[in-house]
């Protein structure tokens, strides 16, 4: 049978359809996307939330004149197929394939990169008063989840784009959750509205009030009947809204194209600040997805009739951390563990469930999370917050002004530290330890395998003073050393003494050195490997010692090179005055790194076992020749 | 006269006054405040703004036991001289002295370290969760102004502390008005408690709902008739306030210490979040104050009668780069101005009388700024933000993700880099140049002087990139130099040729260069002083060429060396394999810095000039020795 998505190759080819068509199309895509994801792995409950929605979207407006921003943007795989990259598809997340989120490089109708939570609002409204000094009538549109809406960003931009007269939309898709389930007041707030058992006597006033509310579709009354006992609900959320300054639509069903449009076409002829609530179901036609929305946030490939992984999932860093952090609660009552809507992703479901009252899940936002985790910290309790590394970047000043200058013991713990993959620019932990290397006050740790991250866990929650632990993505944990020492302050470990070369290498990289210096020694360069344990403070006995007998020192870090390992060592042998040294640094070298597997993403910069043992020996070569 | 502060010492003896006493207390330690501040210099017009209020709740409080945190930290004079400081006022904000924010180290009173904005929710929470695993029945007080409020981290605070059920008092310091000009929603939906013409006929539903709303105080009479025809707004508030999950008490006059009083005694009854909204004036009791808040909002020592500056302001770097702006603007119609509620303090004040439509004042909210700025950039206009040094760490990840990922050409001007002085470690621009280098895409500069700083702005608003331009407070650019060469990308200047030693100074810190090699000359030291104007990219060509000639290198600058020139410097002659090279880097080396004026800090950590050159004579004389 002959597919409407077959027809649909541009924007202009979805403004042709009549609403019937549309409905299939909606239903193909979904078919579509399930089809990619489960080969590729990718975003995938939020995406099938929003097939409706983009296709009202793209149906009203007139992108790309027309901007629409999508906050994270990791839902834009519906958008991507309708502005003709459907073709390009299957190499969705795969080193130079289609990307998992906006890119400007990609496609005009992606006007701004997303990928962290929170930015859309701030960038439309920043677009939309370019278009007033330009008098131009262009319409932006700012695609945010409830969940994003938690991120102090997102509020500041509201609380401006308000009072601004500029004319932007936003439009809230309230999707009941975010990326695990959503805490805080704003959620319980919008939730109300579904759910809520509360009745008012609705007087006269009120009522013409809440009459006034365009709801919208047939959907709608199923909505409605929803919130029926929560009408004034409705009436202070819209009044809310209305009040900081814009003109508050909705709430209408995000899965019925024809009132979708509806409501869009409505806006379009309203100037200033307009917010559209839209209520969509994540995961929304594909029924294990609708019932595990958290599971299939983020999937790797799996089997479409079971929703099972196709590869099992072996043991990673967070779950490693997290049954550690179990463990050490057990015997520790002051130990509370801190989360930023990431429970499941940083691995403390088993904590959640062992010590539901010491696990605090602030929602997206990293700055209270931090925040608040001083204010325990100063107050004698052992808060262990876990973070992805580009998300620490949103909570950077609060570690140097609420946790550092007040040298307070906050454990800090870095998932996803360091090349992540397939996520791309946005979300490669690249920058951590030279950020946090910065700061006075700071312990900077990180394990070279799953049993050195239980020791440095350990070691931290006793330690005294803000501590940082970073650790990758995935099972590279496994690997095996001799040998693992007790981690005492400041100390590195030396896995294998030698006499030509130091390696010195700090986190998943320990192991990489390991197989350097087992190539190279296969070319008779005998090899010392260290394991820097702690990028700060750095151990510069065993450092300076080994360098001073070898001459020869190469660093490897997953990082970018500038103000982590590589600079510490070379201001190490600087202050030390170790003359006539040859140093190479390995990582990344002031770049923002593409997607791709890991794998692939360290043989293109290089930082394999093979290319950097050829590397070694090629600049020892021209060493001799000088 | 014998004056009621003579005899109050401590919070006990604060409880034993009776009523009048207590409004004799405030109108005396007005005129004790307003005499330190007229002599020291310091924040004013807030703090006069807090009198009746602190009294009150260090009346109605146990602190120590119960925590108050104070958000910002400015507006605390009055705390200190009720917690046993009263003596040690008059060397307020002086090196050695005490703070002018709150400080564990001083005082157990001061349970936690301000000095940022929007902090305080945060803090509290975390320890009123803490209150709650243990079972104490504390009181944790969070005192925020609804400046303060339109910070990201307040709202994401408040959110969560909304459904926390955890005890914590909020306690919305609304004067009307925060640093500059409140911008945004928030502060519209709050003012219009006092001023919007609205009006409603308020049904009997509404109406019981309104005069349930506790009105206390007879300045509350006042307050209420200004609010008669917004009373549909206070009902509005109230419920969104309670929606998401607080009690809301107020609004009630901040200067009635009675009514103060009571409302407090009544929250302590509350379990769970409350929000307590007092109304205050800024600079209350000192008419040129209440006149002027902005202009006495900080201030150097002043004559109490006319309230003008004692010292006559000269030019500084914030008036020069607002000027230059202006001139620019003038021949660029692509060139805004974005600043986060300092438009004052970073001299934009004649831009924004000469362009109203082109600057935007987006309150406190240095994420939205650059994520805003980043969605101007994309739309082909050139927007110049300008944030102070210390407050960029806000907004790091959108440098990072939102600016420089795209490479989008924001104009980043960083005030208030490097030491400050007085304010202390929260203010202290210390870190920005470590930061900002990290990050690809990045260019960074710093000019020498003023002259020097117009051209750098110049070349930034033309240059299609992300670029930084930091420079300090104060009038050190007044120094003028015999050359300042057009700026041309990654070039460093040559300011005086020389055969012995090579000193690499960037932004002030290049005059204190001259006068380095001005004092080594009369040794006999001929130096080579390079100005080396960007961080980032550096010129490796001009400085590996004077590093090969002298082979002994200094670098200065005014901040953290690791990862800003001193470090950078050490790469390079790493990179460029120059062996046999002294280098010693002069800034601050892994510390927070204290409060006390610049030149004194400066002294402090070796960084006059005079202990430089004593430093590298020094190190010379050892190195001939070994």
């Amino acid at each position: 049978m002959k597919k409407v998505l077959d027809e649909v190759n541009s924007i202009e080819d979805l403004k042709k359809l009549n609403l019937s068509e549309k409905v299939e199309l909606a239903e193909e895509i979904r078919k579509f996307i399930l089809d990619v994801v489960s080969r590729n792995g990718g975003h995938l409950a939020s995406n099938l939330g929003v097939v409706e929605l983009t296709i009202a979207l793209h149906s009203v407006f007139n992108a790309p004149k027309d901007s629409i921003i999508w906050d994270v943007g990791h839902q834009t795989y519906v958008h991507k197929i309708l502005t003709g990259r459907k073709d390009k598809m299957p190499t969705l997340r795969q080193l130079d394939g289609i990307a998992g989120f906006p890119k400007t490089s990609e496609s005009e109708f992606d006007c701004f990169n997303t990928g962290h939570s929170s930015t859309s609002i701030s960038v439309a409204l920043g677009m939309a008063r370019v278009n007033k000094l330009e008098n131009k009538n262009n319409k932006v549109i700012a695609v945010i989840g409830d969940g994003a809406l938690t991120g102090g960003m997102a509020q500041e931009a509201l609380n401006d784009a308000g009072s601004s007269n500029a004319d932007i939309t936003v439009v809230l898709n309230d999707n009941e959750m975010s990326i695990s389930k959503n805490v805080g007041g704003i959620t319980y707030f919008l939730s109300k509205l579904r759910t809520k058992k509360f009745y008012t006597k609705t007087n006269s006033k009120i009522k013409r009030f809440t009459l006034k509310i365009p709801y919208v579709g047939k959907g709608a009354v199923r909505i409605a009947r929803r919130i029926k006992r929560g009408l004034k609900q409705v009436f202070i959320q819209k009044m809310y809204y209305e009040d900081i300054g814009f003109t508050y639509l909705g709430p209408v069903d995000g899965h019925d194209i024809e009132k979708l449009e509806s409501v869009f076409r409505r806006s379009k002829s309203i100037k200033g600040p307009v917010l559209i609530h839209v209520v969509t179901k994540k995961g929304k036609g594909y029924e294990i997805a609708e019932n595990n929305p958290d599971k299939f946030h983020s999937t790797s490939s799996f089997d479409l009739k079971t929703g099972k992984p196709k590869k099992e999932k072996k043991d990673d860093y967070s779950k490693v951390f997290g049954n550690k952090l179990v463990e050490l609660a057990k015997k520790d009552e002051k130990i509370v563990a801190v989360s930023a809507a990431m429970v499941d992703g940083t691995g403390l479901k088993n904590f959640k469930n062992m010590f539901p009252n010491r696990i605090f899940d602030v929602g997206i936002a990293e700055q209270h999370a931090l925040g608040m985790s001083a204010g325990m910290a100063r107050k004698g309790y052992k808060p262990v917050v876990s973070i992805y590394s580009s998300f620490y970047q949103r909570g950077y000043d609060q570690v140097i002004h609420d946790i550092c200058i007040q040298n307070l013991p906050v454990v800090m713990c870095v998932d996803r530290a360091g090349i992540v993959g397939n996520d791309g620019e946005t979300h490669q932990g690249l920058f951590d330890m030279a950020f946090f290397s910065i700061v006075p006050n700071i312990n900077i740790m990180a394990p070279k395998n799953f049993e050195e991250l239980e020791k440095m866990l350990e070691f931290a929650v006793n330690l005294k003073a803000p501590v940082v632990i970073r650790y990758p993505r995935g099972g590279e944990g496994e690997f095996k050393f001799d040998k693992c020492g007790e981690i005492e302050l400041g100390k590195a470990e030396v896995l294998k003494t030698g006499e030509d070369l130091t390696i010195i290498a700090i986190g998943k990289m320990v192991e990489r050195a390991m197989e350097v210096s087992k190539i190279l020694e296969e070319q008779n360069m005998d090899c010392e490997v260290i394991n820097a344990r702690f990028l700060k403070p750095l151990d510069s006995n065993i450092i300076e010692a080994s360098i001073r007998k070898t001459r020869n020192v190469i660093t490897i870090e997953d990082g970018i090179i500038h103000g982590g390992l590589g600079t510490s060592v070379i201001e190490l042998i600087n202050e030390c005055n170790i003359e006539n040294v040859f140093v190479k640094t390995y990582g990344y070298d002031d770049v923002f790194v593409q997607h791709g597997s890991v794998s692939e993403l360290e043989t293109l910069y290089g930082l394999d076992a093979k290319s950097i043992a050829l590397s070694v020996q090629v600049l020892g070569k021209l060493r001799e020749l000088k």
